[in-house]
Order: structure tokens, then sequence, then C-alpha cells
């Protein structure tokens, strides 16, 4: 999901809700499902080739987490649905990737949509889609790579409390690390802001221009992600659903705070960025003024000069005394005028080139 | 209904409350009025010619939805009013064809008012009024041209869950219907606002400006509809009426998720649609910052320089040297001066064209 | 009330409450005060001279509407605190005329404010009082001429439902006339943003300024006056006033959708005033551009070619060659010389008449 | 208090809170402390030396109003708070002049703070602080000159209902005085508003701008007063404090009112401003324009024309021809040139002169 | 902490929560721990080596304040984290410098995030953590430097009612000192933000216009800082926490108060300097203006005085009449006419000096 303007998947009006279908453009890689299955004592990792593997590991000792690799395998999601019982409407939205993040109460389970940033080129989202059951985790990702590497590694090391939490614990990870991403992208922007700031106080271009105008566009797309997340997150906060233990309830404060912290940084960064757009066309106005005073200064000097010149023709009587332009009966006199013309054209040469307006 | 500036229909004020009036404009097209009952078992469609041949159909057991193919047939509507006991004010809104859509409950029925829309040379809008019983539901759409038939398709062919759900279920399609039908009309201008930012950022027109500020109207009217069905689609999750089963809330809340989230799509073109005047006027200071550069450069080389000829008259003495100003003495000096001039003239003419300004 | 700038009554600061005071400018008619008492069976129509001929109408069955045609009359209004206990407070509202549209619940009466419109020349206010006791209403307008005929011939004639409801409908009656009021001033404004649209595009100029200010002021002034006009008749809506009925609830529900009609096209026309003032500064910016490409060409062509003139001072030798400024020996030269300029001169005066730049 | 930038006074951090200190500017005049105390029967009037000699006139009968004309003695201060029990934390605010208005309930009493403007040259505000217990009201001014005297004079002539009822209708009757102290102010700021619309229309200049943003920020100062003012009488009217009797909440209501009222006219004239710096800039754009089309006319009609002189450099055989210019010939031609000159630069001149660029 | 652009610390997305990490750059001095321990009869201070050492201090009847000057030393901390049962996720926020102020009740204790601004070149910010519990208060600095020496003071001196209060009121004075120390940086501002009027008012360049956009950063900043800051004060005053008693509520809502004042004199410094933007361009625009006049009335001078000149090249016939160009046939007149060259030239050269424009 790329967000960009315009790409907003959507049904034909007048589709039976619940219709599954499969994404326009399928990635090569084919889908791959892993399970971990977990408690205090010990882990279970598992490749899964068919949904029906996971029923196994369904029981109430243990968390189990289902994860799904890409949303282009419609028969394991439906399976999927029909092993869990989940809402095809919820099933319709994992496969519509332009979701905001929110929550939808399911009474057996929560579903949690939520978006994964990154800053490659350009901003790249991902939809990651979560059923949250009592003792189940499903998540599902909307494009191939996973993000949730390091997570699994604190299930395998058994580092911090996770082992010991049931799957609300598990699912609030996921979400913190999510949220979480936004920082390094902020990070990056704010350095882009930076750099953008020393060009319009340097020497703004029409680049420049473009730039601001694709990083607020940036900060705006942000913006509309993480806006719904904290949402999300607080209707989680408030909710009071038997899935989500008062323990984990405390780390959601924490991760809610996150997300407040992302969106003050953003709404920081995009009055700087408007500011910014004021001191380019400051700017712009600024350097018409420079050029409107050479322009004025130069006629000023030289008109009335000219005009002087001109009444007179410079036909002084050259006979009447050595003082009345002896230049033109000197030998070289016309070379000579025209070498100080071209100093003088050589000159404003040099010095607009300084000035940068050649 | 083209919700134009002004187009507003109203009585004169003083009016009696529930007086029904033909709209102004009349469809050569007569109304058609269409039903269909349903339950699980069968589907029975037939073409009404009198209001009151609907009333074999109107039995507990089945669901019953008329719908009006226009609004300019009086009798049909007050003969409406009259078998289904609908409230004066509500059939005058039927008629008052730019209403908000609106959810209002008369105990017996809800009346819910809300606009379709359609991209075609211009946005067209279009009301569509519902009256929703416990097993009926009556549909009038403005202008003549049916926009359920996808529905209609898929109660014949029993699709999805339609045919085992009661006229709630079938309100919610249609409203879904109307809702979805936002998202290629903000496609289009998600299109179209991207061919403005590539006109904006490489030449910039008078007409430019004119497709900014018409987009930005269009995005203002869209969002003047769309907000308040938002709204009205909120207030019947809120409302717990008896109409509406808990498995029909669900799918509303879906459909309301649809309506935020073609809100936020419009918010953001709407901030883009601000940007986009933005460098569009930097953009044309931008042109008179070039424009005036030019000017400055060339005044600043030829002012002086035509001021030092000036003070010479270049009357250097051509008898002194045959350094000075032999071109004078040549049998061709005049026309090689003149077409000299010529050249750069030409010159000029070749660069001018060529900056597109002239 | 013209709601001008700085046109608020008040009186000097330290005033006691409730002090009446006659408004500065009195209208030449003097106050007239008229009686309609009515049940479903009969009307009966009064012209009162003084307030206690009032009291012989005044009982449960009949509604009685006492209309005052002006406020300039101290005496009336005193007297009609005493006869029917009304607070000196809300007396003092009725002669203060520029309130804002508000309800007040004295207990055993509501005081209602509310605020007529007209567009002549310009947009004009004019202030309605309204005392809604149990089964009367009375009104006291601000200015002479009567605004209510339309429902008075409703009651007269038995038209629609108003004999057969109480003093709460006919109080609903009278505030729907002054709210439908807004639609034909909206109209004409309508119409004339329109005409500014157009003349924004073709020709604009400082008068167009002027009105585009006048217009949006006018806007302003209106929305100030309707949006205080719907928060009263919401509050009338939720308060759960004994005084009014459940049946008369719903048509007032009707009239807040009105307004609330009224204020949405409010704020397109707000949002479309603004972008007017936008693109005609855009419009102005776009003209200045012009005329700079004008004068750069113009100079970029003549300046070089004069240089090139000035260094040979066009003093070839016409001796050497025929080719050599033959013109300067023609018997006409200098006349057409003189007579090229004048065409030259001519043509540039023509050429700004048709750019409207003369 | 001026609130002015920066005035705003404050203890060095960590200061332990209730510190009296006193201003840093004690104008010249003693603080003058006068009592009343009156009911509906007699009116006592007394100027105190002593806090103390206020304790006779203490009883539940009475109505006592003890008023400090002035701030700047601390004894006065802490005996009234040792006397009446003040919380220290409400004596320091009404010696920390740059409050903003509030009402806070200390129990026993109620500490409400509220503000007095002028506009004598500039926009003056000055703090009152009131005290209002079961049976007393204590009001401290910022600085010497009675603003109460209308209402002391209301309670000694017995006008309106103040001497029937508490010390609750008398901290009305002070409130509504210092609220209804603003229209005044609002009046001027109009006319003020006015002349500028005016000025900006016919010829801005350098100075209207200044006073555009004047005017600007003294209404930002009005709006930084009168807005919390509005919700401390909002909170006094919905505290149900058993120091406010129902009979004085009608009055409160209706200086709500008037409060809201203002707020209402200052946004107005707000947006107002707001337009006058528009049409400013837009003014100072079309002067530029108007400046750039004389230049480029006059530019554009001569500098063909002096190149086709300067090509011939005008030699034209005067043998040849009577017609080839024989003004060179005329005894008076150069003085007439010169006349000639003269007389286009005092054209210039008287043009300029009248189109006020110089 | 210094709330640059991009300075907010973060974790690497997917750690687990609790993790505490040292910060990236450690200051040289060690971090100091003290204690001070007091009631009403006594206080003792210490100077902690190890946490431990705190134990003998802990009981009901003293309140006890640990003091952190620094957060270098992961070792206290997590050592006070065992000793008072503090939460992971709260010993993290104390590490995360940049955190937003706020308030979390973890049931045994509140624990809190204020921040410390000081202007010196730049604004400086500096978090502060505090752990309120029932009879201690544990205080985390950022950097090391005292600032809560005052209240020391106060506790030694037994100034005020701070010996005879509890832990409660002890954070509230730190919360007062934290709050009050905004009100000198606002008189900075304000300071700067007179000059910057001034210097826009009188000769606006391009260091003012960065000043001003400094200073609107800055504001920025402050209101991203205090507006939580008002919001953590106000959920201490609703929370109604068993640990903070009534007494101490009181002056918790006087430190709101202040809160709300620094916010209010932020938004109107926000609003003067959004103001100072706009003049700073039309001053730009308007000497724009006042270089174009000066332009335009040279050349209109000159240009047609040139063009008369040039027609007759000047050549009247000296021989004719004394009066024709007698200047040509004086000894000094070559001289003389570029003498009045030489003295036009600087006599600009003065005029351009004078209007700053070189």
């Amino acid at each position: 999901m790329t967000m960009q303007i315009r790409q907003h998947r959507y049904h034909p009006p007048g589709t039976p809700p619940g219709t599954l279908v499969a994404p326009a453009v399928v990635p090569q890689v084919p889908v791959s499902m892993t399970l971990i299955a977990y408690d205090h004592e010990a882990v279970e990792e598992k490749t899964l080739s068919k949904v029906e593997d996971c029923l196994p590991y369904l029981d109430k000792k243990r968390v189990t987490w289902i994860h799904l690799d890409g949303i282009h395998n419609l028969e394991f999601l439906s399976k999927l649905g029909e092993v869990f019982h989940l809402h095809p409407l919820a099933l319709e939205d994992v496969l519509h990737i332009s979701q905001r993040p929110k929550v939808e109460d399911y009474e057996k389970y929560e579903f949690l949509v939520f978006i994964r940033v990154a800053l490659q080129d350009r901003l790249e989202f991902e939809q990651v889609s979560l059923f949250l059951g009592e003792n189940f985790l499903i998540t599902v990702q909307e494009k191939p790579g996973d993000v949730f590497e390091p997570v699994r590694e604190r299930i395998r090391s058994n580092r911090g409390t996770i082992r010991r939490s049931g799957a609300d614990y598990l699912a609030y990870a996921l979400i913190d690390t999510l949220v979480d991403g936004f920082f390094p992208v902020l990070e990056s922007l704010g350095e882009r802001i930076e750099d953008l700031e020393d060009q319009v106080a340097e020497k703004p271009s029409r680049e420049t221009l473009q730039k601001i105008h694709q990083t607020r566009r940036e900060l705006l797309n942000l913006r509309r992600a993480i806006w719904p997340e904290r949402d999300a997150i607080n209707s989680l906060l408030r909710e009071e659903s038997p899935l989500i233990s008062p323990q984990t309830q405390v780390y959601l404060r924490d991760c809610y705070d996150h997300a407040i912290r992302i969106l003050d940084i953003l709404e920081t960064y995009r009055e700087i960025g408007t500011g910014l757009m004021d001191i380019y066309l400051s700017s712009m106005s600024n350097r018409l003024n420079e050029i409107m005073k050479v322009l004025t200064i130069i006629t000023t000097f030289f008109i009335p000069l000219s005009f002087i010149a001109g009444i007179y023709g410079m036909n002084f009587n050259t006979a009447k005394s050595p003082w009345n332009m002896p230049e033109l009966d000197w030998a070289l006199g016309y070379p000579l005028a025209l070498g100080i013309m071209a100093a003088v054209a050589l000159g404003f040469l040099y010095f607009f080139r300084r000035k940068k307006w050649l």
C-alpha cells in the first residue's frame, strides 16, 4: 500500500459485502504461513502448508501466533476464516489494503488494523491486520518480507516478560514495534527539513519548492496514518475488553504515549513546513527586490548621463580648445572606446555570475 | 440535484409545512414504480401502476421493496403517504431535492435521505430517500435511471446473505452502494489533481488556475455531501432502533468505516489542492523574477555601452588612423550594420519563442 | 437593526437592569397592536388600542396571538409586561434591538428572539421577539411593516393544521417563516457570487475587489444571525419544555434542518468567497507578469539595436557607395522618418487600447 | 495593568505561594477604603481608616460592601485577609495584576477577578477583584479612581431592586457595569475600523498598515480579556453556589448574554480586520501594477522612436530639400528644442503630483 | 533535552519495553543523589552514595525527598526501581528524555514528567521526572545543576507551610517552580518580539525574517512544552488520587491558573508573530513599490527628452544664431559637460546611500 493519491482499492459499488477478491498485482513469492506456539516453558515453531495444521497447537495453555506473509493466497484466508470463525467483513478488510488503522470488536476476538511505515526513496506504507483471540493471535502482512523478527527473537530467547504473558501482550509487542517504526522515519524527515531550511535561507531554487511540497505531502500522509492509529490504541485502552489484561493495558498506555509524541513531532514539522513555504516566497520576492534595485540604480545613473551626452551630440568644437574631446583625434581612439565597452561588459558578466543570476 | 451555487429549492417563506409541490423541471419519462417482495425461498417482481397494488405483498414474512424512479408523480407519493402513514414533512423532504443526508426517526419507520454522486462532465448529485419499516422499504430516487440494479441482481441470484436478512439489511445494501459510489469519483478527482500537479510544475497557465479552482469547489461539494452522510450512518448505529438488527449494525459499522475513509481522502485532496494554489502563485512570481532578470541583464549590459558610444558620438577622426571606424568608409557599411541588427532581432525572436514568452 | 459595524445599542454602563428606554430613531407610523384569537372552529381578529382590551380573549380554549408592529410605544410594552407578568430583563431585550437570537426559559413562558433578514440594496436585519405562553403568543417586531401576513392568512383560511394546534405550533409557524426568509437572500447572494466569479475570471477591477469584500462581510453578518438561530431552535428541541408539544417538536426538527442547510450553504459561499479573493490576487499578479513581458520584449529588441546604431552614429560615408544611407539624401527623408515614427506610435496606441491598458 | 506585551508580573520561580508583594510602581494617592452598609430601609456610608472599623457593620441583616481604591496598601489587604479568613492565594492574586478573569470557590466565599476596560489614547485594562460572602462584598480595584459610582448612586437613591436584594445582586450589578464597559470601547474601535476601511480604499499608506496592525492587536487584547470573563460568568451560572440566589441567576444570565454579544462583535471585527489587511496588500500590488503600466507605455512608445531617430542620426541632408530638418537652421532652433524638453518635463511633474507619486 | 528538530530519542523498534539504556552523551560530573527528610520539627539532609542508605528515613511520619542530579547512572535508577517498586516503563521514561509532560497513575505512586525551560542563547528544555508516593518524593533531573534550591531553602528555613504539609505539597512546590520558570522566558521573548516589531517597522532586513522565523519556532516549542504541562496539572486536579490532599488541590488550582496564563500569553505572542510576518512581507513589497516609482519617474522624465535630443541630433546650426548651442564652441565645453555628468552621478550616489539602497 503506497497511499499515493488515488491508490484506494474498492469493489465496484453494489458488490455484496464480505466478498474476497485477490489483490490486482500479485507478488512472485508465494505466501508463507508460520506458527509459533509458546508458554513460559517452551517454544515451538513451524511453517504451515495447510491451515488445518495449526489445530493441534490450539489449546488454552499456550499462546499460538499464526503469521501470514502476504495477502495473495485467498485459500489460506478463507480457511482461516472458517477455522477461527472470522467475520467475512473483517477478512474483506484484510484484503482491502488501504484501510485506516482501527479496532473492531467481534466479541470472540478483536480485529485490529495497523500500518507499518518505512522511508526508502519515498514513504512506503504497509497494512498489518491482527486477529486477537483469547489464546491465539493471527497476523496478516500486506507485502512479503518479515517485520516482526525482533519480537520473534524475543520469544525464542525469552527476553522481557513476553513468554510469561498472554496473546494480548504479544499483540501489544507487535503494535509497539509498528508504532515505534515511525520514529526513524520522523528522524529522516527531520533531517530533510533541516536541509530545506538551509537551502531556503541560502539559495532557494524551484527544486527547493518541489521538495518542500513533497515533504509536506509526506507529513500529511504520515499524519493520516498515525492519527487513527492513536485512536485505535486509545479505544483498546478504553474498551475494557476481557481479552486484554490490566497488565497489558499499562503497556498499551505507554504505546499510546508514543503515538501522541509522534503526532506532536509531526504537527511541529508541519508548522515548520508552512513557515518554510512563507520564507521561500519572501525569499523570492526579496530577490526580485534586489534585481529591481540593481536595475534602478543602473538606469538612474546612466539615463540622465546619456541625456546630457545626447544633447550635445558631443559635437564640441575640437578646434577651439585642446580640452574639447581630444580622444577623437587620437590614433587609437576607436579601438580604445571599443575596449572600454568590452571591459565594462565583461565586468558585468563576472558580477552576474557571482550573483548567480546567469 | 446538481448542487451548483444557488440551486437550493425552497417554498416561499410562510408556506404551510408538508405542502407537496412538483419539481419545476419535469423529465419526459414517466415515473415507474417497481416492487420486489422476497424471502429466503422466493422472489417476486412486479411493476406497479397503482400504489394500492402493493397491498397484497405486505405481510410479515417477506421483505417488500417499493422503488420509485423519479419524483415528478405527486399522486404516487401522496398515496404512498396514506398507505404507509408517512409524515407529510418527510414526503415534503422527498420532493425538496437539496436535502442534506440525514436520518429521522418516526417511530413506525425511519426516514433516511442519502446522496448519490457521479462524475460525468461535472459532479452530479442525486437525492435518494428511503423509508425503512419493519418489513418494507420504500426508496425514491430523484432522477429516472436505476442505480440499484446490482442489489436487485443480488436478490434475484440469492448471492450473499441478502435473501436471508430483513428490510434493514436491504437498506444497508443500498446505502453501501451509494457510499461506495464515492470511490470512483474520488479516483477520477485524484487523477485530475495529479495532472494539475504536473501542469503547475511544468507550465502553469491561467487555465490551470481555473481548473484548480473548479476542483477545489468540487471537493467542497463532495465534502458537503459525505460529511452529513457519515453523521447519518453514525446516528443509525447509535440510535439502537428496534428496526435495525445487531447483525445489520455490524455491516453498517463497515459502511461507516468507508464513509470515514472517503472523508479522509477528501481532506488530503483538499490540503493538496491548497498546496497547489500556493505553488501556482509562487510559480507565477518565479516567472516574473526570471523576466526581470533578463530585463536587468540586458539593460545593464547595454545602457553603459550606449552611454560611452553616446559620449563620443563615435566621431573618431578617421583621418588620423586606419583604426578609427574604418567601417564608415566601407562600401557596404550601412547594409552590414542593418544586417547585424536584423540578425540580433531574429535571434531574440527565436529566444523568446523558445522560452514561450511570445 | 441594520447590524452594520458599531450599530449595537447599549445603556451607559451602570444603568439598572430592566430599564426600558425608547429607541433613538422613532418611525412616523404609530405602533399598531393586533389580536387574533382562534380555535378549530372560529377566528376573531381585532386591532387593540389598549393592552387591557385583550383580557376577554384570554381563556384556555383558544390561542390568543397579540402582535406589536414596532417597538416605539413604551406604554404598550410595559403594560403587556404587567398583564402577562413578563420579566423586565426580557422586555429590555425587546427594545435592545441588536440581540442575538436566543431562547430563554422563564417558567411560565418562553422568551424567544429571532432575526428576520431581507436583501434590498443591502442586507437588512430586523429583530422579532416572541413570548410563548400556554395559550398565548405575543410577538413584537422591530420595524413597522407586517411580515407574518402569510401565517395570518393560513389561520383565516384554516389551511394546514394550524387551527387545530396550540400556541406552540403558531410560534413554530412564525419561526419557520423567519428561517425560510434566509433562502431568497441566499439565492440573491449566490447569483452575486456567480457574477463575481465571471468578473474575476474576465476583467477584474478595483471595484470587483470592493464587491468581493462587501459580499464576504454580508455573508459574515448572515452567519452571525443564523448561527445562534440554529442554537436557539436546538435548545427549544432539547429543553423538553411543557409548553411545546411532541407534535410541534417534529415540526421544529424540520425547521432546525432548514437552519442547518442555510448554514451549510453559507459556509460553502464563504469558502468560495475566499477562493475568489485568491484568484483576484493571482489575476492581478498575472497581469503584472504580462506587462513585464511586453516591457522586456520591447526593451530586449531595441536596446541592442539602438546600441549598434549609436556606435556608428550612422555616419556611413554616403560618398563611398550608393548603399550607404541613401535616405539621408532623399528630398523627403526627414518627413518620411517622422511619418514612420508617427505610424509606430499610433500602432502602439491601438495595441494598448485593445489590451485595455489605456 | 496595560496588558502590553511582556507586562506580566510574576514572583521569582520558587517563591512560596501566598507571598504578598507590593506593586513596583506605587501611585501617589493613598488607598482609600470605603464601606456601604444597606438594607431596604437605610444606607450607611463611611470611609474606613482601619479594617477593624468595619466589624460593627457585619451582621446578617444588612449587605456590607467594602471597597478598596488601589492595591498599594499591603496592610489593609492582609488585615482584610485575617478578618474575613481570605485564602493567601486569593490575596496574592489581588496583587498580581495581570490575572485572567476567573471565579474561584473557597466555600465560605467566592473569589472573582474581572477586568475593566477603557479606551483613552490606547486600550487600558484594570483588574477588579471581588470577594463575595453571604452578606458582604469586598472589592479591590487596581488603580485609584472610582468606577462603581453609578452603582453606589443606585443604592443611595434606591433605584431598581438593588436595596431589596442581597450581596449577590450587588456583585452582579458591579460585574454588569464592568461587562457593559466593553460596549463604548467596541463602538470606538468600530468607528476606527470604518475609518481604516475608507483609508484603505482611497489612499493606503504605510501608516494605515501600522494602524491596522495596532487595531488588530487591541482586538486581540480585548478578546483575551472578555473570553475568560464570559467563562467566569458562565461558571457562576453553572456552579449552583448557595451564595447566589435564583433571582440573581436570571440577571447573571442576562450579563452572560452581553458577554457573548461582545465576543460576537469582536469576532466580526477581527474577521473584517483580516479582510482589511488583504485589501491593503492587494491595493499595494494594484499600485505597482499601475506604475508598471505607465512605465511600459512610455518605454514602448519612445524606445522604437528613439531607435529610428538613432539610425538616421537625423543627418538628413538639409541641402537636398527644404523639408529636411529646417529647424536646424532656425535662429532659435536650440532654445526651442530646450523649451519643448522643459515643457515635457514640467508636464510629467504635474502628472506625477496629481497621481500622488511625488 | 534541547528539543531541536529530530532530537527525539527512541529504541530501535522491537526492543522489549522497560529496557534501561544510558543516554548517548554522558556528562563528566557524576550523578549526585541527595536526601532531605523533614517534618514540622526537624530537617535532615544527606548525600547518598548507595540507594539503600535511604531506607532508615522511610517512615510514615516524615516526608522523604530523594533527588537525583542527572540520569547517567543506571545503577541508581534500577536500584530505586527495586526499592520503591517502580514500574520499568516509568523508569524507561525517565531515561527517554524527550517525553511530553504527563501524569501516570501506578496506584502506589504517581509518576509525573515535567519540563524545565531556560532561555540562554537559545531555548533549553530539561526533563524532570517525579515519583510521588504517600510519604516520599523521588525527583530525577535530566542534566546536572540543581534547579530546586529555592524550595530546599524554604524547607530548611521553614518558610511558608511546606514543613507542615506532606509529600504532595512538596511535589506541588516543585511543579510550581517549574511552571513559574516559564515567565522569565516569556518576558525575554516578549522583549525580543517588541524589538522585532521596531525592526520590521523601521528597516526590515533578511536577518529580521530569520529572527521572526526563529522566534516563532521557539514559541512553537514552548507551546509544545506547556500545553501538556497544563493537561498534566489538570489531570492531577481531576483524578482525586488519595495521594493528593484537598489542601494541596487548592494550590494546584493556582498552579493550573499560571499554566493557563502562560498559554494565553503564548497564543497572543504567536498571533503577533504571524502579524509581524505579514507586515514584513508587505514592507518588502512596499519597498519594491518605492523602487519602481523612482525608476518610473526617472525613465518617464528622460526618455522623451532623450528622444527629442535624438531627433535633432542637436545639430543646430551654430552659424545661424548665437543661441544655437554656443556651448559647443566654448573652450571648456567638453570638460564642463563631463563635470555635470560626474556631479549628477555623485548626486545619485549620495541619494541611494541615504535611502540605504547601496
